[in-house]
């Protein structure tokens, strides 16, 4: 492979929890240095791209804002195409990355990470714009079954979209991974063909199998969210596995 | 058909909300007085039996003990004959129908309509027990969607079974509607054939279609979480409908 560009997870790859993975700044540099093409592709959906940026500055990245691509802002680009007006079941923290979109009168639901805020009473609520017409679309941040939170595996969103689908009798769209076109969209604003590019990512189903569907290789660390079992299940399978995102870089600049 | 019993579901047969159906009680009778065994079979999960009892004695329906049937105690009875110590996500006011279960150490998760106990901690914690073990069973008491409550349809356990499943990689088990077991321990306590036995109930899907995928006529209400778009549904399809538990009744009684 020719390789051209590396998509990288951020959250649980360059760093777990508050903590830098010990390096990972380093090795950036280093790809950067090899001409490789950045993109960083996150499902985080409980803060803004601005908040996030300010977070991964405090932790020494210093990831400029065009390279940063998130599940939330696509999900609005989403409702903006195509004259949405969403109902918003999402992080408060995230309220900013939706400043002017209207969303009275709701003909779509529109779900991130809400976090604590996933309430009986929030989840009914987005139950009850959905059941006002089998056409009102459910659009999702993401599918992610959990995240590493300091005190455990803590659940991410994609189990409250399984709960509105049941309850909605519809399909999510999905706006971030493991949706085919949050890659695509990546590798068009970089100008590289999904065969030129790897994907490094903790979640072995949202990054890494959904990236190699979208024809990219696939890159597993052993940090973040992930598991031992995670190399054990036969249908989902990562094409390479290291230990943590310094060895997953020192892998590739020795491919290239 | 030989009619021989008759199976009924409560919330949105009997009742709507605190009101009974007009003549529900008197149609009842008819069926008493006609010589037919009956079967009260419920998902409501938010009460135990005795509760539910004492509440409809309030509105007006004499009915022993021994005929109502509950999911609740159905789930106590496959944790007791498998020996489980489950993890309860459940709502405070059955908390008396599980006293005397081992819960500590979890081996087992059981989940009933928790209503606005379903919070992220709670379901966060039953999904950490899940993720113990591949082999934790996830025990729901129903896949109900949702119900009529008086404020509007609001969502029921389902989608939050439907949660825990997507999140912890593996199937519930039922232990009230839709499962083909819950009819049949009704059936074999009245020693009546299935083919020989109605069910009448407000939810498409599990009263009405289970009954009928277990072998028993099926007769859908109009009453309850019933909507227009329940007779619409190409793949789920009652045998019969009628306005109300009276009318079904009178074509019941008819029809013998």
């Amino acid at each position: 492979m020719s390789l051209a560009a590396v998509l990288i997870d951020i959250d649980g790859v360059l760093h777990v929890g508050a903590a830098p993975v010990s390096g990972a700044a380093a090795a950036l540099q280093r790809l950067r240095d090899a001409g490789l093409r950045l993109a960083f592709l996150t499902n985080t959906t409980r803060r803004t791209r601005q908040a996030l940026i300010e977070s991964l500055d405090g932790m020494g990245f210093d990831i400029p804002p065009d390279e940063i691509q998130t599940a939330a802002l696509a999900a609005r680009a989403v409702v903006e195409r195509r004259g949405l007006r969403p109902h918003l079941l999402i992080h408060p923290d995230l309220a900013p990355d939706w400043e002017g979109v209207r969303t009275d009168d709701a003909n779509a639901v529109v779900i991130g990470d809400a976090g604590e805020g996933f309430t009986y009473a929030a989840l009914n609520e987005a139950f009850r714009v959905l059941i006002r017409d089998d056409a009102v679309p459910l659009i999702a941040m993401g599918a992610n079954r959990y995240f590493r939170a300091t005190d455990g595996l803590s659940l991410d969103m994609g189990p409250f979209v399984a709960a509105l689908e049941f309850a909605g009798r519809r399909q999510a769209e999905y706006t971030g991974k493991p949706a085919a076109a949050f890659f695509e969209t990546a590798m068009a604003a970089l100008d590289v063909p999904a065969a030129n590019a790897v994907m490094i990512g903790d979640d072995l189903e949202n990054d890494v199998v959904a990236a190699q569907d979208a024809g990219l290789h696939g890159i597993l660390v052993r940090t973040g969210k992930y598991r031992p079992q995670d190399e054990q299940d036969p249908k989902l399978q990562p094409q390479t596995v290291a230990d943590n995102f310094v060895e997953a870089v020192r892998g590739l600049l020795e491919s290239i």
